[in-house]
């Protein structure tokens, strides 16, 4: 038996790349198929610079390595998770179809070579700032990259988090949901390079970098079962937004971007003064102001801390609440009058309402 | 010489009537003309109910009235005031007018009769409700009952205060800007009555009730001197808004209503945490950014708060910081990254950047 020279056994393939998040304008939230990853609705969103945001991954192969290992920030994670399987199986099986297409550019069968994965993010994890966008899209890119695969890969990296499969392309990136049970259609495909809308920038303000108390996909479970609203969305809303959206981006016309982005139940003015005037809708009511009351709460009085139309108390989900995730500020708002669009002046016929007296001056309670 | 009966000395003539607050939803922001109050564009607003916010007044005439008197909130101010002094003498004249065409259901001739007057809001003053507007609709409202003059008055009030002219009216209402020097056609008119949309409501976030620093007058001459963007404003943007929004309220159009009633220079995204994801334009970034260090200062080390992407320092006004009016929150945010739209997944060339060492392992810095 022939000898292996050293530096043979111990030959280590290794590849680096890096990904970037991608924040939603219109949102993926819901799954038709909790296996394949395949979303009720189409989704669009702006993949954000790496020089600020991005995930690193390293991925090597090596004859010698007994094992498939993942380090995630430092930390060494369970490679058996089902979702980081997906991914490692699809792409090997990519790769050996290519190799058995004939494609003998990758000159070791590295797919048969166990691998080693080490990944960070330079920006905070699982706080809603879509680090399994970056994290699975860089996985996917990264892995495609050490065993030789080209192609569409957004429906891989789909595989292991929905909407990593947007962070596999640069600029304005659109998911179409797709039709087919396979989910082979349900990919993401740029409809703009970022170079298209020079003057857009994004900032992020962070509130929190803790670990969201409810993950998307127990919060999106919870949604399905609860909101009868969702399916609404999904078949009536989102596919005119998106085409709106997608003409916004493309006329890089700000205003209709905004509005789509934000599709606002409530609208805010302010009249010259620091108190805010808030639009809305009668079905928007009771549940805004609920938010409202959960974050500035009365300082002491419930009773009149709301002033003018009643409104129904109703119970806010946890979901809601975490996915606001501010703190309560009891001195951020002092009361609140509800009230609506009213006539104009009138006649006040009752005299005991008259402000001056049959003396011709105020009374004494005016 | 014929001794007046005792009670015909001392009759008076006394009428009560209320006048509610208006929001506008299009703004009117800065005059052509100070004494007659020309505006420089037209503006569009929805009146709230009297129900919760109103200004009532009594005014009252008689013979032994030795001189105008007014009393605003319990307090005798002074009735030499030149805007109120338009607001009566053009009531006089009308009223003049009227018995000279030879109307005489005036069965006294209170125009020439002193006046008193007393009013009283049942909301904040002076801290940007529109108590003006309200306050000079009901002014011009009970004179005019009081003197028996009928017509158009929407024109009367506005030489009170500008947006008074729109608490004439119930609904929602437009001022029309006009072109002519006198401002003859610079008068208010209701575009729908306020039962024309049932599910609109109103929320108005009291953070506070104190008299606001710089009035309206003062800010709005500041604005004209210093912005070149608001001659822009008045000249190509209101005029569209104008028109898209009178379609909004006919069509009861939320989205559209909301979208123009805040025509966001920025707009914002949670992506399912609860850090806020801002999209805006370069331009708006600076003075963006400015506004939200203002009211959420760094807590420690100012030079971390802000990541990424630099951005210029600008001097924000004073106008508009109290017109912001919020009370700095120091806690209210951890830090905030800057950035743009990016491209894709990338490959990493540099070997120093990648993550697992020439043993598979991740590198003691990852």
């Amino acid at each position: 038996m022939r000898k292996m020279p050293e530096d043979k056994v111990h030959k280590i393939t290794s590849v680096t790349c890096t990904a970037p998040v991608n924040i939603a304008v219109i949102k993926y939230w819901g799954k038709r198929d909790e296996d394949l990853i395949l979303p009720i609705n189409s989704s669009l969103s702006v993949t954000l610079d790496q020089d600020q945001l991005k995930t690193t991954t390293t991925a090597a192969c090596s004859r010698s390595f007994k094992e498939d290992r993942i380090w995630l920030n430092g930390k060494e994670e369970d490679i058996n998770q089902p979702r980081l399987q997906s991914c490692l199986r699809e792409l090997r099986r990519l790769a050996r179809k290519r190799r058995s297409d004939g494609d003998s550019s990758t000159d070791v069968l590295s797919y048969s070579h166990k691998i080693h994965i080490c990944s960070v993010n330079n920006f905070p994890t699982a706080a809603g700032l879509a680090s399994s966008a970056a994290g699975y899209a860089c996985l996917v890119y990264t892995l495609s990259q050490l065993l030789g695969v080209e192609g569409e890969l957004s429906e891989v990296a789909r595989q292991g988090s929905g909407s990593a499969c947007r962070s596999m392309y640069g600029g304005f990136v659109q998911w179409r949901m797709g039709e087919q049970e396979d989910g082979k259609d349900s990919v993401a495909e740029q409809v703009e390079a970022e170079s298209h809308w020079q003057e857009l920038r994004v900032l992020i303000l962070v509130v929190s970098a803790e670990r969201k108390p409810v993950g998307s996909t127990a919060g999106m479970q919870t949604s399905v079962e609860t909101s009868p609203l969702l399916k609404h969305r999904a078949d009536s809303l989102v596919p005119g937004r998106m085409e709106d959206m997608i003409n916004a981006i493309r006329q890089c016309d700000f205003a209709a971007f905004g509005e789509l982005t934000m599709k606002a139940i409530v609208a805010y003015t302010f009249d010259a003064g620091p108190n805010a005037v808030i639009y809305t809708l009668q079905q928007h009511m009771a549940e805004f102001l609920q938010v409202v009351m959960q974050f500035f709460p009365p300082e002491t009085n419930g009773g009149q801390f709301l002033k003018g139309l009643p409104v129904s108390p109703v119970t806010l989900s946890e979901e809601l609440k975490s996915s606001i995730g501010m703190d309560p500020l009891p001195k951020g708002i002092r009361y609140i009058i509800s009230t609506k669009p009213g006539p104009g002046p009138r006649l006040v016929d009752d005299p005991s309402l008259h402000l001056l007296g049959p003396d011709g001056l105020p009374k004494k309670t005016a």
